[in-house]
């Protein structure tokens, strides 16, 4: 990952002075303008998130102070700013950014007796998670106790910093137990086209400090389900496919394997991921109704699996698209076109015209109506869990598409693959080797959903869901509720 | 829809958690954190809301008191807070939440003294859309008028205040006579991780209370457009294809109904619609041209008809993403798939070769690529139009993209339409039954509105509208105006 | 452009009606409400603007006052604002918008003495950009230099005052010398529902005038060096299918300018357009390693490439979506369909029936599956690059998405071209005329990528990169860095 850092970095960089309309801000600015209202800040370390955070600083308006061990021979740092000595910068600021690494920690216990009162804000990251058994910023606080110790800006990027560009990383998340000293600090960051978010008090640092250094978190799950049920179908595909047909009909299937079996398994997987995304909610309306109350705690599995449902959904809608690509190409490929031309040249020697089946063309018809209007209609939930879009709607809107829309989706995709098998599970030749077809149990969990979703919105069941789901409980009804 | 609501909210939780980057608050830090400098806020009400709320504020270091006419008996709030009687309660703070349900409000008649000076936000809801002859803040005020009455938070749901995660409701619209009490109100919505807005004065409660049961209202009139076109277009072709042939030819068509009726359907009422965006525009342009003023306001058919062209045109992409779809299907079809197999054996029994027309070649490309390329910008035009990518683009930016390239695709769109017609207009075969086909009448709207805009766009005329809606007026031309 | 740019403002005005969740103000609420807390503001100029911002600033609960040369001949202002002379409008506000042309500012001059120490926000933009020696804004602080000058608001419409809906436009860029005169400006946009931006001192004026009348600055590059390729690509293709067929075999093949050619243009210029979005990063990275630091700034050409990659990005993907609907739409094409016709009667009329070539079927399907793999990585960063989800990624996320699958695409785009080529670069048929078939030229670019990246992620040039970036340099090894 490390190898490319800071190439993206800087690949970032022009990515957002573009996807924002952020203008540029002025080069020359600094120095003609005359900034004295705003308060001076101190910044320790020269390296280059100090130097970057400075310069941001400065444009923004902000005369900037940098504390160096060394102040003579600091090099490289923005045009404006002064460089004293740790003591001596120290005292021309209420708000000290801490810009070194955990390691050089140590020379701030020297300074314990002047930083009393002072702001002290630090902006480390680790290269591990939980790589100290406290947070830098806890460990900090011990060194400086009468600081008042501000975790924030370690999410943001010196190359976010120095280029103005704020767009992958404009929140800045700050906590503290002084309330304020977070405040000041997020003013600083406000004014320098941060937008601040109060994470509460100095517990919360690890939790920051782990943020920058996470990889997806919420993805993992989800894509691992995928993994298992992606390898398990395609062995399952090359027995049925490839091996099968070596071993009894003595032909080369191997080729199959690029997209043949491929798309049998992308909206096997697909479906069985649609399922789960609403099964677990199923599970726990079940859970409220059986429990009579909505304030019990789900069991962990659930509440972990309820929270990887997006997730889920975007990874089976990512299936289904590579499904509907797959599908659509079929014509194009060599080996259908070859099977037609035998086909086509076969029924000539024969000297036959086929009949239109009408079965046939009626069940063809529906099997591509209800998987182009499933895609459409997943396609539809797609965009609406762009954040940009969910923030447009209200909760009865969000509700109406997530929810409503979702289960046609799941009913609509069901129904695809329901039409697609028809009546040939009752065919034995379907079943080589004992094996039934990959589409039947493609279908197990979204049937299981949709059964029960469909005992759920009987109106009886409904009407209690509704009122445990309003806070009303079995035994206790509470007086004064309060919205859905 | 309310069958689903708590499970949605849930849902929703998940949904944000992951989809903004806000890191979930640490849970054991409201016990240790010294948040002395925060002012207590009161709630009255420990119903699902007022518990929900009370959490977030102590997460947020605000002491949290409630109000509760049994403070004895009340069990599940959060850890952290106080109970007290509603007087008590009412006297630790300057704020007071009101969560309990209008039909509970009549206490707080009795509290109206104690309430002189208070700040008291209604939080509440209604059921259904103006259920009472005054909103719940204005009947509030009227219990409390001593009491600065604030509206606000109703629009952020329980669940969103208890997850943390606020992407499909981080927007608090608050509303109140009182600028500072409504200033204060915005101040606690904004520590809290919200994005206060301000709505002007209690008259704007109404609208307030009535925007979280709204259902996508500025989606009504398009879909039901859209419903009309679909259903007559549809009964149109069942007449043309299903019961012209059993009829005349007395051959079985129905399955038709799956793909190829809805794939003139499809485009057809797509056109129609995305002539009906651009419409009113060039409508409105004649009338300001007409009338010599852009300052006289526009008849309100044609507000409410401008109003909803952003809906009109996503319903159009939407029912051209589905055209597309149904047109690629088609090789796989088994019914084109049979034509055409008999298509070729008759001509080999005939033993002809036919030759490459190239008027056929021509047309057909023609048309696929007018096709093709009128999707493509119309995709164009639905990613500028989410919230996030309009974002980054300036006025001169957005105007392009959405009056030149929306032009642009109407063009390709009816150019897409016109070679499918080509000279067939002419042929009588064409018109089964008197009825023209359905693509003529898709071309009636948007060939209007392209001739329209030719006008408009031609030097002279362009001239004076752009005079007109930079302020000018024909009898009197003001000094000083300012801005396109 | 200014021919449409009123309509495009109302029509802008639905869109963010309803794509933000924004409730309309409250029409009525201006009169009745008591908003006396709130500072007047006063008006310079009656104009669209001035109305307009009034409007809004009511709305918002600030009294307003217009200055007006002739104020008893004032008409259309908005309900509640008062009229009086510029003398006596000043008088009554610290805060004075100056609302008229640059051509009008003359009389400013003659208050001068009136306005000290009230802050003067110009909100003027011009025709063209750069259209006087200085900003208006600097223009304006000459003609009132004891005014404190901030420069906004410009980038704001006027119709987008007028209708709330403030989408496209909610940042509100603010430039000027006095920090705190800058600050009850940005209050005033704060709290009519815009977002303040501060853009340091009165310099950046200019840069504020310019934007808005700048149509996407950064895609002017990109999109020359697209139609450069395209039109050289589009020659190479009909000299070689068009001229070469007429000449060598004198066959008329124009119709295949239609989508023939464009389909063989569309994936080469994306594919080349790929490689110039990766080539930039690994050329910088060839440079810090040559250099030895990261701190010498690159040469001025290749910083200008580096900041459109995402526009070169979003082109190339522009013409793969293309490429994959003009591959999809060929079985549907006439041609195609004649061709495929002919053949099987050929096959028939020769009586044969050909074997499944194995190569063929391997190399046909590789070659699909490698351009849908490919297609769907691309949308992966396609929607990975609009704003709103970007935004929910922290930085090692975003490098994860952007560099690693970028590459990923690239491959997969590279080796679907060369499963293309297969051997047949090998064959001296291939080179009509002597000309390579372009899809080898369009591998030229990526190749030199692939292999120069090959070279960066080895484990000991990858190590030293990677300490470069973190700040390490050749010579000098600064202490006390922090952050990549």
């Amino acid at each position: 990952m490390s190898s490319f850092s800071s190439q993206s970095n800087q690949n970032n960089e022009e990515m957002d002075i573009n996807s924002t309309s952020l203008i540029p801000l002025h080069q020359t600015s600094t120095r003609k303008r005359l900034d004295n209202k705003r308060e001076t800040i101190c910044i320790f370390g020269t390296g280059d998130f100090g130097r970057s955070l400075g310069m941001r600083l400065l444009k923004s308006g902000y005369p900037v102070v940098y504390g160096s061990r060394d102040p003579k021979n600091t090099t490289l740092l923005p045009s404006g700013a002064q460089v004293f000595s740790h003591v001596e910068a120290l005292n021309t600021s209420k708000i000290i950014f801490l810009a070194v690494h955990r390691e050089n920690y140590e020379f701030i216990s020297a300074l314990s007796d002047q930083l009393d009162g002072k702001v002290l804000v630090d902006v480390s990251n680790n290269l591990k998670m939980n790589q100290y058994p406290e947070s830098n910023a806890q460990y900090l606080s011990q060194l400086a106790p009468k600081a008042n110790v501000v975790k924030g800006f370690n999410t943001v990027s010196a190359w976010a910093l120095q280029s103005g560009s704020m767009d992958a990383s404009s929140q800045v998340f700050v906590c503290g137990n002084d309330n304020r000293s977070k405040q000041l600090v997020m003013d600083v960051a406000r004014s320098i086209g941060l937008t601040p978010l109060d994470q509460g008090s100095l517990l919360a640092a690890e939790e920051l400090e782990n943020y920058p250094l996470q990889l997806f978190p919420m993805w993992r799950l989800p894509l691992y389900i995928t993994a298992g049920l992606t390898v398990f179908f395609f062995l399952y595909y090359v027995v049925l496919k490839v091996i099968y047909s070596y071993v009894v009909k003595n032909t080369d299937q191997t080729y199959l394997i690029m997209i043949s079996i491929p798309n049998h398994i992308f909206p096997i997987v697909s479906l069985i991921l649609l399922g789960l995304v609403y099964l677990p909610g199923v599970i726990a309306a079940f859970l409220q109704l059986y429990r009579g109350t909505k304030y019990k705690r789900f069991p962990d599995w659930l509440d972990r699996w309820m929270l990887c449902r997006k997730q889920l959904g975007l990874v089976s809608f990512a299936y289904g698209f590579l499904h509907v690509f797959y599908s659509l190409v079929k014509p194009l490929r060599y080996a259908s076109y070859w099977s037609q031309v035998n086909y086509i040249v076969y029924q000539v020697q024969k000297n036959t015209t086929s009949e239109l089946k009408m079965e046939w063309a009626w069940r063809g018809d529906l099997f591509y109506a209800f998987g182009i209007l499933g895609f459409f209609v997943f396609c539809l939930l797609g965009v609406t869990s762009l954040p940009s879009v969910s923030n447009t709607m209200n909760w009865q809107e969000f509700r109406f598409v997530q929810s409503k829309l979702g289960h046609v989706t799941l009913l609509l995709c069901t129904a695809h693959a329901a039409v697609l098998g028809w009546n040939r599970f009752l065919r034995s030749t379907m079943y080589k080797w004992g094996l039934p077809p990959g589409y039947m149990l493609s279908m197990v969990i979204p049937c299981i959903v949709l059964i029960l979703k469909l005992i759920l919105i009987t109106p009886c069941v409904d009407r209690t869901i509704t009122s445990i789901r309003q806070g009303w409980e079995r035994r206790r009804n509470d007086s004064g509720n309060l919205k859905v």
